[in-house]
């Protein structure tokens, strides 16, 4: 791969193109992907971002595709990247989202990318930046980034979007469960899915109290809308809700302030994660596996450990 | 606080150190923690940890109360940490899990203690290892750490525990949502609690149709075991193959392999909170600040941003 040429098809809105780098993005060559983002960060802030997150099993992917679906209808290019949490361990990867969502791929306007989260390479949040990135610099009018909202990194990452939607269904992920998982102070939308079940008005009653307890009276406040993404109901209502939530946050201060944070956590993972590749490199690995040892067999402590790493972080060059 | 007096007072089994030292821990003052783990350090490896984790709603705390009254029958104290994702964003906690499980706190054998996992120190993976260490010198025989077993990070804590036991439930965070959660693989004792319902059969097969496609004829066969946790019912049969995974684990290089795994992390995890600390503290924040309206203003790129924060880093002191 010529990273120059595909850089110059991304821009010009190749789809090939855009498939390489993402992964190249996903692959985490350093050089690349600093390239990449090099040359293609000054294009991006057009696209309209946006986080869908909630527990397993409320049916985000078959919202993610409604969504998708309502927003071509209004004549806007799509790209979703649905961040997979499986398998930091093995690497692999189940397609059932993908899958799902693949009556989508064949639209010209749509790309859908699923992207395996990679907990050795420094986590989600190392590398969704970089991939909106790519998309918002391919010229997507809208940017859809799914992740599955229990774990702190993934609830993050989808709060680092325009406006975030926070999924439930009635019994599964309730409001208290989602309240456990921190989710409800990132949402920008509510939506209760599955909307059609028992359950679904107690669950739109509990939220609405939860909501009650820390409503800004000077803020957005998020609406509580139903859905039942099966047959499509409700969606038109989240993507208007959606519209209305983009354009208050864009005569204010708030779409700035959400990108300042969005800047600062993807700076901060992109240092980070230079500071992993730093210490799994101190002399070959040797001294890591020394100073394990030692931690290990009790000869020296954590903080110690730490502290004669970072000593030789501050020296030595990755 | 004396810490001084705090750890001869955990060393001694003093309930209100380890109170007091868990309470410092979780707050994350640095010259405390590192005060503590350094004194502790020496008189840790004897408790057999056990990592419990699963999907919200599957019956995860219900299950490791049963669990810890099983321990008691046999003779065992045990310690539980209740890792809480609740509310990165908001520090509060709500005590569901804590209220639940309250009826093992007047036990004088057990110790119970909830945490929640703080986003902005650095996550889960900074504070739980170290609490790990309180407990397990404070000499307790069983130290049960508990997470939401979703996130990467939630699952990587479980997974460094001697032995872990990953919990589904019919229906709700099923065989293939765990799979995708990357849960299966670090499971060393499978429990499917809520057996009593419709469609735990269908998990049980699912979940062995899954390990049948990943079983090493070499190594340690999870067991699959059904559970109604709420009754208590299947509860000695989990405690019986957590004895039967360290005795083999023990007998092997297996428990002293995931020992250097559990210090690795909190080797890392330790280096990396300093690394963030010395990022906030650049210039009182304002070289970082600028660096970020100029990522936001697109006058840099976030590679550029982050080598020039690495730079400061290497040359300030923290």
């Amino acid at each position: 791969m010529d990273t120059a040429t595909e850089i110059e098809g991304v821009l010009a809105g190749r789809r090939r193109s855009l498939a390489r780098l993402l992964s190249a993005v996903e692959a985490g060559e350093e050089q690349t992907v600093r390239e990449v983002v090099a040359a293609l960060h000054p294009h991006t802030g057009r696209a309209h971002t946006i986080g869908v997150t909630g527990s397993p099993g409320v049916g985000k992917s078959t919202l993610t595709g409604q969504l998708v679906a309502e927003q071509r209808r209004r004549g806007r290019r799509v790209a979703v990247l649905a961040v997979d949490p499986s398998s930091p361990f093995s690497g692999g990867a189940l397609l059932g989202d993908r899958v799902r969502m693949a009556d989508q791929v064949m639209d010209d306007g749509v790309y859908i990318r699923s992207m395996a989260s990679r907990g050795h390479l420094g986590g989600l949040s190392w590398a969704t930046p970089q991939a909106v990135t790519v998309m918002d610099a391919a010229g997507f009018d809208v940017v859809v980034v799914e992740t599955v909202g229990v774990g702190q990194a993934e609830v993050e990452i989808a709060s680092l979007a325009d406006s975030t939607v926070v999924a439930l269904a009635p019994g599964m992920g309730d409001a208290v469960q989602a309240a456990k998982a921190g989710i409800l102070e990132v949402a920008d939308v509510f939506v209760v899915n599955k909307a059609d079940r028992e359950g679904a008005e107690r669950t739109v009653r509990e939220l609405q109290g939860m909501l009650d307890m820390t409503a800004d009276p000077d803020g957005w406040t998020p609406p509580i809308l139903r859905t039942v993404a099966s047959r499509g109901e409700g969606v038109d209502a989240v993507a208007d809700a959606l519209d209305r939530h983009l354009t208050w946050a864009s005569d204010g201060p708030h779409r700035q302030a959400r990108r300042r944070t969005a800047a600062r956590v993807q700076v901060r993972e992109i240092v980070l994660a230079a500071v992993r590749r730093r210490m799994r490199g101190l002399g070959d690995g040797e001294a890591l596996e020394a100073v394990l040892d030692d931690v290990v067999a009790r000869r020296t402590d954590p903080y110690s450990a730490a502290d004669s790493l970072l000593d030789r972080l501050g020296t030595e060059t990755s």
